[in-house]
């Protein structure tokens, strides 16, 4: 008993990924999600690719310990089904029950962004830390909490929303129905969004020729290698994505005042470039202005969070290994 | 030791309880806070009316278990300080060892919402439930959570700050020093500053005759008042209190999504009026619909919230007798 299995349960793709018992990742592999199919199909992939990993390293089902799966959208951990997951479509799906008909291991179901924000607490940037808070920009803003060494996810598992607190009374039009939803502002979609347009619409600046006209590559990072190389409006639009980040970030931190915020997603490469502004800005903002910040970290789990989060489900509170199988 | 004592340290009074071992409060008093002396004077004062009320109902300051003090402002409940408060301007205000200065007894200290927050969860609209968030709207909109059975304080004391929650970028000026937190359009003295201009800008009203240009007669309720009596500007500004208390509870339930949601304040007494409407316009907007919402709920301990809050916050945790005395 010596391995658990992790699962990336992706828009793009599913991922699996192989933990040994000192939470090293020994093997990952993927295959696409092709997300328009029946969830049993998809339930169908997870599995197969579960085996062929476990092949591929010589290790027999009998000696994983339990499969955990991060999944976008509203999570029920204990009875293992996504109620509610837009991207995949998925309406109480019995993820785990799913998987019990191709592999008899336990399973743990989790919300992915629950996942990163256990793998950073029992591996990486909020090790050791009582309470701690992660901020996932991708598509959307996913969220994590965790206090006093267990995930909140409130009474119905509905929490932790943080990209749908309104920060512009009649905004930017959210897919979620409200108008100035936080993740219009700062999610990586529409950074990328208003990079593509200010390239599509300067062609001559430095972003315009970076990108040649080939706007399918940029990514969230492209505004700020632009910006560092100069490029007036670019900064601009580095400075407006800060400052939304910074208000949705103070209004969250006068909320809970974790001890540590993580902040996760491709904008993590950024490093310093994104956290000592959003720094200058907080000190500024908070309502408690004698008060220590929490601390601001990168994550540090990358691309692996996930997985490596998802694989350890069953270890992070011992007792969910009983009841909840 | 049957007997315990809880203090209300608020900005224009002093009020001092006893709860008896069934939580009942026999007897409560109170004196005039007279806040702009030194912090020493007002606690003397606190000491006087404790000794004042043990005295009048017979009780010795040694049948007294502890004193349970509830102050605005950032509190740091292990060592009995308010960090910072700006009504009562108090800084590093060493309430606990004050007061063992006068009375020979165990001093636990907690913020004002606080209080109320566990009041209503020991004895009040939460009892029962493993979560819950009280929203006190006053002069400004204090908060409290209750996350299975403890108070959350945020590592640093310096969470559940509500009221300064950006829902509107560059909106009202806040006191804080953002622009468009939620207490600027949510608070009780928001809500009487605006009743007053338009009894003032309408003498001919509905609420401009109930006034009778007496604005000093006007309270939260006044407007709610003049609604139900037919006034349509007075219906006007009560349906705008109401969008923007939706649109910020929104948001805090997206984040937290408590088993209950606790109304206190002036305004709680308007019961189904407030409620009613609210909920209506957060099935709406919650990100997942799917689910249900959080019981919505008005405070039931009233007036005496905090006072029976602080005479049980020994209680509350049974470790902290122990531990923080």
């Amino acid at each position: 008993m010596k391995y658990t299995i992790g699962i990336e349960l992706g828009v793009k793709n599913i991922v699996a990924g192989i933990l040994d018992k000192n939470g090293k990742l020994i093997r990952r592999d993927t295959v696409p999600t092709n997300k328009d199919r029946e969830f049993q199909e998809i339930i169908k992939d997870v599995c197969t690719l579960i085996k062929k990993i476990a092949e591929d390293e010589d290790i027999e089902i009998k000696n994983i310990k339990y499969i955990g799966v991060g999944c976008p959208g509203v999570t029920d951990n204990k009875s293992g089904i996504v109620i509610k997951n837009y991207s995949l479509n998925f309406t109480n799906a019995h993820i785990r029950n799913e998987i019990q008909k191709h592999i008899n291991l336990p399973v743990f179901v989790e919300n992915d962004a629950n996942c990163v924000a256990i793998a950073e607490y029992l591996l990486g940037a909020a090790y050791g830390t009582e309470s701690s808070l992660i901020i996932k920009v991708g598509v959307g803003i996913g969220g994590g909490i965790i206090i006093d060494g267990s995930i909140y996810n409130g009474f119905n598992f509905g929490g932790t929303e943080f990209g749908h607190m309104v920060i512009e009374y009649n905004g930017r039009q959210c897919s979620c129905g409200r108008k100035g939803c936080w993740e219009q502002y700062v999610s990586g979609s529409s950074l990328i969004n208003q990079t593509k347009q200010l390239a599509a619409d300067n062609p001559d600046s430095i972003l315009g020729k970076m990108v040649m006209n080939n706007v399918a590559q940029i990514t969230e990072l492209t505004v700020f290698e632009a910006a560092k190389a100069g490029d007036e409006m670019a900064k601009k639009l580095c400075s407006e994505f800060i400052e939304y980040f910074a208000e949705g970030l103070t209004n969250i931190v006068n909320i809970l005042m974790p001890e540590v915020v993580i902040i996760a997603g491709p904008i993590s490469k950024l490093g310093n470039t994104i956290v000592n502004p959003l720094v200058e800005l907080l000190k500024d903002r908070i309502y408690s202005k004698e008060l220590n910040l929490p601390e601001f970290k990168m994550a540090e789990m990358g691309n692996a969070g996930i997985v490596v989060g998802a694989a350890m489900l069953g270890s992070f509170k011992d007792e969910k290994l009983d009841d909840l199988v």
